[in-house]
């Protein structure tokens, strides 16, 4: 990528790299390399690594590394049939892990790296979901409202320090992240996104080239952000300028 | 319920039954006795029996009789912590099972619904998803395009006579459901859902008495309604009209 980056600066702005986060220590080498010998604008991480979830200690270095480069993180959801929907079967059914499972997934991510309280320890960190948050922004109100009482529904853990242990009400922390566009096409999901995130944490993403017809994200998606009743001003941070301020990217003419 | 009804008229409109859906038999048994007997307008069925899922065939003579007595079925969502969200853990951390899980497993339950053809076989069903459908609205563009491929995602199971097995256009089914308004307050999720199942399928619902402050959901809930950029006429139909006819109550005077 990097070479492509080098060779074709006309169509490729930048590239982030992929880490091997099943062995962190190469991992945190590779962020390294990538970024300063190789000239990553950040890099990419799945929302769990093996089925652990991304808060655990052995993790953490990462945010502090991409908080010192001040570069972002991209964080792409991981799921597959053999998480169940139902208890009584051995697996995921029609490809629901993958219709809903994956903004579920993206989801979960986000809410265990909240209360870990990352966003604290690294005022820096620029984590970009996915497909536009996952469900997050749908979710607001279950985010809000429903985690204000957190703990009242448990009662095998305590739940009681967790939301005291962050500096800010937890509902903030949720819209630190940022969000991409690649909704496959969906106009109405695509403005409750940008509400919830704000147009300073959306960036264009299209999910090329797995959309069914080639193009067809692209398309559709560039149709969306055409039509939000917003500034062009904002229009060109969605587009591009968002990405350029966090890619430390040169501005486009 | 049906007491209370009788009793306070003025102040209870309707009711729908609880059915013991862990025997399939008695359930039917006690739709037939809630409407006939005691006057209820509907039914509730959760969005799995056990760890089952809904589509079995075991399920199957509900949605028969609730078509013929053309009278609703609420479909509230049921999960716990022991649906883990992470394959290196024992359970779902964090009420992370309610926040996202619950919209997860009502979408999941729909898909389940849709697959199975009971939209073709029982034309007058109406099912009620509690929370605005789950997270189907927002993941418009993930139901329509992204299965649109089914079985491109699988190689262990053979879905590809899955969509041609339905008389439609598999996202036409599941605007079919009709969805309610019970989403804690959030706003852009409200509108979002609004022009997902449009305004003729949309019900007023304030998940009252979980709020945490007591009332807050409902003041939280008819503010956003009152606030809709839509006619009186169909803000009439979410605030009682689609009830009125679907539970085939007196209008409201």
């Amino acid at each position: 990528m990097a070479e492509l980056v080098q060779k074709y600066p006309d169509r490729f702005a930048g590239f982030a790299a992929s880490l091997p986060m099943n062995n962190p220590d190469a991992a945190f080498k590779e962020t390294k390399r990538a970024i300063d010998e190789l000239g990553a604008c950040g890099v990419e991480v799945f929302t769990n690594i093996k089925g652990k979830p991304l808060d655990l200690p052995e993790f953490a270095p990462l945010w502090g590394i991409m908080n010192d480069y001040d570069l972002p993180i991209w964080m792409h959801p991981s799921r597959s049939s053999s998480q169940t929907d139902y208890s009584s079967e051995p697996k995921s059914r029609y490809e629901i892990w993958f219709a809903f499972g994956y903004p579920y997934e993206t989801s979960a991510a986000m809410a265990r790296l909240v209360f870990a309280g990352i966003f604290d320890k690294y005022p820096n960190l620029k984590i970009i979901t996915h497909h536009m948050g996952g469900m997050v922004a749908f979710s607001e109100g279950r985010v809000n409202a429903g985690w204000q009482v957190m703990g009242s529904r448990t009662s095998d853990e305590d739940y009681s320090g967790v939301l005291k242990s962050l500096k800010r009400p937890h509902a903030e922390y949720f819209k630190m992240f940022y969000a991409d566009t690649a909704l496959f096409g969906a106009k109405a999901g695509t403005e409750c996104g940008l509400k919830y995130f704000g147009v300073d944490h959306v960036v264009f993403a299209s999910d090329y080239p797995f959309d069914p017809v080639p193009g067809q994200f692209i398309r559709d998606t560039i149709e969306i952000v055409d039509a939000l009743e917003i500034s062009e001003a904002d229009r060109a941070k969605i587009y591009h300028g968002n990405a350029e301020r966090m890619l430390k990217l040169k501005p486009r003419r």
